[in-house]
């Protein structure tokens, strides 16, 4: 793994200077306008970044849960500057084409659960949830079933923020002030074993599965499109279900001609230690959204996997009528080609598996403290929910906001959490002796959490 | 102007093979299932692009009339090999930063007009229209005016595909099928100096004033957050409107407190000979959305634009909750800022006016050729309309389409075209002789082209 340089000679921190212009010029998300701190990064080399003023952090968050194969990888700058300097950019409407997203597209239905074999190319997440919900509906329309418009999702779920992905979204942060969403969208309960009040003691699947049923015929089946879900939630706290879950959820969709849409933004290209999280739960969706760890975030990219028979039915007679601009982008492809040769050579999809296994037995004790509630794993996919109190499992007073802050500050480590639980989704490339790193700062900040959500110096 | 290598090597043609794949594995946007030619591109140069069969095509689209600087730009390869090769990505969420995202914020905030000084980045112009919308209505909410939730747009217009951005564009294409849409959108009528029986011997503003008053006053302006439009519509047709429309609807806008979006995703950084087109009109916007040209393409990006103002009330208190993945990507920032040092040192403003008026000289006699309604131009954005009736001004029979594939076939000029006009976006640096061939070209397949939409062989 390549190290990092010497820091910046003493002199030449441009520190000052950034912060003053970031706060004159820059909106952040998430960011209160009176938060005057910066922490700007200008370099990073497989798990890690080093800020503006020479440290180094862990990034435990690759980036946003996309970097697969870590930063600073010579093998993918040497794609990009290869495509950059040959085709950089080309699009596919129409009859047009480019090599780099062909081969993209039959490496990628190669990889794909069987029957999912075609490709539709976009620049990230967002984008392609947008595609799968309207091709959904679409399916729908040419095949003579207009009237099959709703869309059912999860609370809590998290699909981007455009307005067709953010309104399937389940969180209402991102609902709350912006008018209203887009119609015929449905919320469920989403499965979560440790928040498990709201089933009344019921089995959590039998819980979900009869609201499933119930809502399916309160709707109607015939005026019902698609049910979109992340296999397994991510922002809303690597929340992974039972196993049962998945399989009799599309069990009951496909009986009433539902498609089902996985969002695997998060959970493809290894994060699981799988390629894809619907091999984990055994389950082959009608659409498969990816982005992220496609191009391992070198590059914006994103690809949705869909069956024969969806493509057949939203390109048929007249085509299918949308696309962006970046659809197929040559270098963005050639990106992700060296990036699936780096998952495939250093097998990774083994190392999530291993070093996530080895993480969460190191984690496993958190659970002694007070404010654990929950320690959670899937490959190196990993939630630790914080709670002010183990009987009721609410959160802390302060959400997780204060703990991320202590981790960065005081361990050196950069991961981003939801109100309730930290999230960890590192580089897929990560070592034993990184993972150690990792559990011995999450150990001993966390020893220093109060059930109010303070940190103790 | 680089030029390109030798054709392929015989027997090294892949072609059949990129074909085959291509129809079994990807789905493009606009092409009918039935249609199995495919144009595989795999180089470009300056204004050139070749196929895999060695030919060499005009690229009069600049891809999707974003590659204001062209192909194979060596300085924009070395900005984004030595980016990626330090720091790849990482993102702006919370207080995290990174150099690259700051120097692009204040670089597009001094070339912005006055007022313009925040900065929000996403990876492309649907993107950046669904920010602009959230933000528009989230700005109402922030100040106490949630019943602030209408957005006013135009037919015709083109603001991208993801549900906000579609549901506010005004072609029907984009609708129909794809089942509800956003709510509290209205489309009016857009200014059209050539279709204008729609005005009844009106004056294009005039008529265009007094139904946005009307609209106005039927929804009332308190329950209105923006408006909506492309200085100029660029996928409507290159129509510019009459000069006083834009100043007129802006001081009408701004005296009921609703805000003014300006989608500049083509019509930014040069198009139009100005680095705005918002300067063309002599006015200033809440928010400017760009996208394409600020990159040229190269990698995926954008930006949002807006007013102290409108960055105040999104971000205070609790921050503004919404962001994208590949916010503030540093290596899609430094591909931007080598973009703009192009534009700048090779005074390529300079050359859409010039160039641009040039090809407008060129064309101007093409009307009176039966089929050509009507030429447009403004800097290097122009639109021929065809028609099959110069009374009626009634579109061919057949679209545009069978025009752009014969220009494509037998004069080797790629350009794009919507059911009424072809639509000509050439990289910034074309020069002369380039745009003489442009001009041949289209003076010799337009001539053979019957009102019936037929090309004559």
């Amino acid at each position: 793994m390549p190290t990092f340089p010497a820091a910046p000679i003493p002199g030449q921190d441009r520190t000052a200077q950034w912060v003053r212009a970031d706060r004159d010029r820059l909106i952040h998300p998430n960011l209160p306008s009176g938060r005057t701190d910066r922490t700007v990064i200008v370099e990073g080399r497989g798990c890690h970044v080093r800020d503006s003023r020479g440290r180094r952090y862990l990034d435990a968050a690759a980036v946003l849960g996309m970097m697969q194969v870590g930063h600073g990888r010579e093998e993918i700058v040497s794609a990009a500057t290869a495509q950059l300097g040959t085709l950089e950019c080309f699009h596919l409407w129409e009859s047009m084409s480019n090599d780099k997203a062909i081969e993209l597209a039959v490496r990628l239905t190669d990889l794909a659960p069987a029957g999912l074999d075609r490709a539709f190319f976009t620049s990230g997440g967002a984008e392609g949830n947008e595609i799968a919900l309207r091709m959904a509906r679409f399916f729908h329309y040419r095949r003579q079933q207009p009237e099959r418009t709703w869309i059912l999702s999860r609370r809590t779920a998290y699909h981007g923020i455009a307005y067709g992905a953010g309104s399937v979204s389940g969180l209402p942060v991102y609902h709350e002030g912006f008018g209203p969403q887009l119609p015929h969208v449905h919320h469920l309960t989403a499965p979560d074993p440790y928040q498990n009040s709201a089933y009344d003691g019921e089995d959590v699947t039998e819980f979900c599965l009869r609201e499933l049923r119930e809502t399916i015929e309160r709707i109607g089946p015939d005026r019902i499109a698609a049910m979109i879900g992340e296999p397994v939630m991510s922002v809303g706290g690597a929340v992974v279900p039972p196993p049962d879950y998945w399989p009799r959820v599309a069990e009951l969709l496909r009986s009433h001609g539902i498609l089902l849409i996985f969002d695997e933004v998060v959970t493809a290209y290894g994060r699981t230690g799988h390629w894809f999280a619907a091999e984990h739960f055994g389950v082959r969706p009608d659409l498969l959204v990816t982005a992220k760890g496609i191009t391992s975030g070198y590059v914006p990219h994103g690809a949705v996997l869909v069956t024969e028979e969806v493509a057949a039915a939203v390109t048929g007679s007249t085509g299918f009528p949308i696309g962006f601009t970046y659809t197929g982008h040559p270098t963005a492809c050639a990106v992700a080609l060296a990036n699936l040769d780096i998952i495939e050579r250093e097998k990774l999809l083994d190392n999530a598996t291993t070093t996530g296994g080895h993480l969460a037995d190191r984690l496993a004790t958190l659970t002694d403290l007070p404010v654990v509630g929950d320690v959670r794993q899937i490959g190196l996919m990993l939630g630790i929910e914080l709670v002010a109190d183990k009987e009721s499992r609410a959160q802390l007073p302060t959400g997780t906001a204060p703990v991320a802050q202590a981790l960065r500050e005081d361990a050196g480590i950069i991961l981003r959490g939801n109100p309730r639980s930290l999230l960890i989704n590192p580089p897929l490339v990560m070592d034993r002796a990184t993972a150690d790193e990792l559990a011995d700062g999450l150990h001993t900040v966390l020893a220093r959490v109060e059930p109010d959500g303070r940190v103790r110096p």
